[in-house]
């Protein structure tokens, strides 16, 4: 176990690797594991169960994995919920919120004051803008952008990959500008733009980009008739 | 720890907080935590991993928590799978079963015999009658009102916030009616009422209220033409 | 603890019972639990938190359980993530992946070099081929069969239960042929058949057989018009 600071609480049967950096004030859950090369700020609160800092694996049928994600840093005030996994490589910036059950892969950035819902899942090399709000059981894909201030609805669906496994080196996750609205079970297609302040209501399946200030809705989506 | 009766079997590095009541004939299954405020009912079987009793949290972006969710209570023959999370402040009824890596909010009302299943999430201040089926992965959002009998399908998607998160104070879940219908991956938008009895299809994205009885398919969900 | 050979490497916290065999070479994460009748071949990797071996439970709602699911059976270089379950009974084979939240029921068969996305569930009495992809969140019903390179897009949900929980007995998954791609968040009904090679869009619904090399797009899901 590294040091700990007399101001931190750590609960039972908790597992920290011995190359982890912990701040003041840190809760941490009874049975959660700290893998080696976390670094967790001041003022985070970590629920039970979770496993930080997991180190990528896969099978050969994967795409390869970069030998460069060493470290998972969760900045100052972070809360994490319970039965959360954090890959390495990943940074979590203050003030973001993630809930219980959610999964974030390596190479991940979330930016300060974000919410991640419980069930969340958001795959590797994404980014994720300030004050977003990516709901429950929500789906980021690999390879995805999000800027600022978006609203991703619980169940909303991506993908990263055209071929569905027919091609190598396809993949790419939509980008999504700043303040969308994506309504709850939406579909996005791999590749495409969601134009500033678009919305797209409720189980619509977006196929193409969408301009700034769009409204669709419908499978394919459309615009809305006024 | 508290006083367990010699009937309830407790397995290996579980935690249990003093504030807690277990019951008779027992089972909790290894590495499960059970927080204070909880109480276990009579012949209750608990998986192994779950976190049970949680307080909620949050950040400065998601609404305030009543400080008011102070137990947890698992009535008799209640069946809790694995890595489940529940909170504080809800109400499980006699033989209720929880599926595995279910989560289930605070202020929440589960009664007698229903089915949770797998994956499935119920967020804050929801009910959920009797005898009712909410499958695999499932999202019941917050302030949802399920009566007795209902079919969820599996995948279903919920929402409560007509604005996206654009306005304050605006969440609603939808009111759902005695032995309604919902087919696997149907979306149902926030505030929207479905009658008793209704069928709606799988797939099929529910814009607005039906009556009882009625039966829609499609997006928008439209009446089955016979 | 039955004896562990040792150039295998065993975490903190493991809870391994009686019962259970462990090959050369084998990873298992701290605070893993692996329960009676489990049988772990040589190369194999099981992360942090997870749950292997589970007997079954139920209520008295849900179908009878059967008492034969006596063993689960990981084969040689298998991968499991973090905070998985699987049950007894099921036999996992050589170079499968599984993610980390995934679920993988009683009486389920994975061939060799298949891989289940993170947080998919995949229910009792189904087969899946050799080197199939099921991605994130997918789920895969009770009672399918999907043959060999399949691809299952993110969030694909499918359902066995025609009737939604009215009539006992007529549960059927999809049976889905060799090469089908399935776009993410599509939703297939219960008993419906897939053809060879046949490819759905993304946000489908499907509600009829699918022939081989058949292309579909939409809801309900009609040929693509070239």
């Amino acid at each position: 176990m590294p040091d700990i600071p007399k101001s931190s609480k750590i609960g039972k049967n908790v597992v920290i690797e011995n190359d982890v950096k912990i701040g003041e004030n840190v809760f941490i859950g009874h049975n959660t594991i700290i893998l080696n090369g976390t670094e967790i700020g001041d003022n985070v609160v970590i629920g039970f169960n979770c496993v930080l800092g997991i180190q990528p694996i896969g099978n050969q049928r994967m795409r390869k994995i970069s030998k460069n994600h060493n470290q998972l840093v969760l900045k100052n005030n972070t809360r994490i919920g319970n039965l959360v996994s954090i890959y390495s490589g990943t940074l979590v910036a203050k003030n973001v919120f993630i809930g219980d059950h959610a999964s974030i892969r390596e190479n991940v950035i979330i930016e300060e004051g974000t919410v991640i819902g419980r069930g969340a899942i958001v795959e590797l090399n994404s980014k994720i803008g300030k004050k977003c709000t990516i709901q429950t059981l929500a789906y980021v894909t690999g390879d995805t952008i999000i800027e600022d201030n978006v609203f991703i609805g619980p169940c909303v669906s991506m993908s990263n990959d055209k071929y569905m496994g027919a091609e190598d080196y396809s993949l790419k996750g939509p980008y999504i500008k700043k303040k969308a609205k994506i309504g709850n079970n939406a579909s996005l297609l791999p590749a495409i733009t969601i134009g500033e302040n678009a919305i797209i209501g409720a189980g619509s399946v977006v196929t193409k980009d969408l301009k700034d200030n769009q409204v669709v809705v419908g499978s394919p989506a459309k615009d809305i008739k006024s």
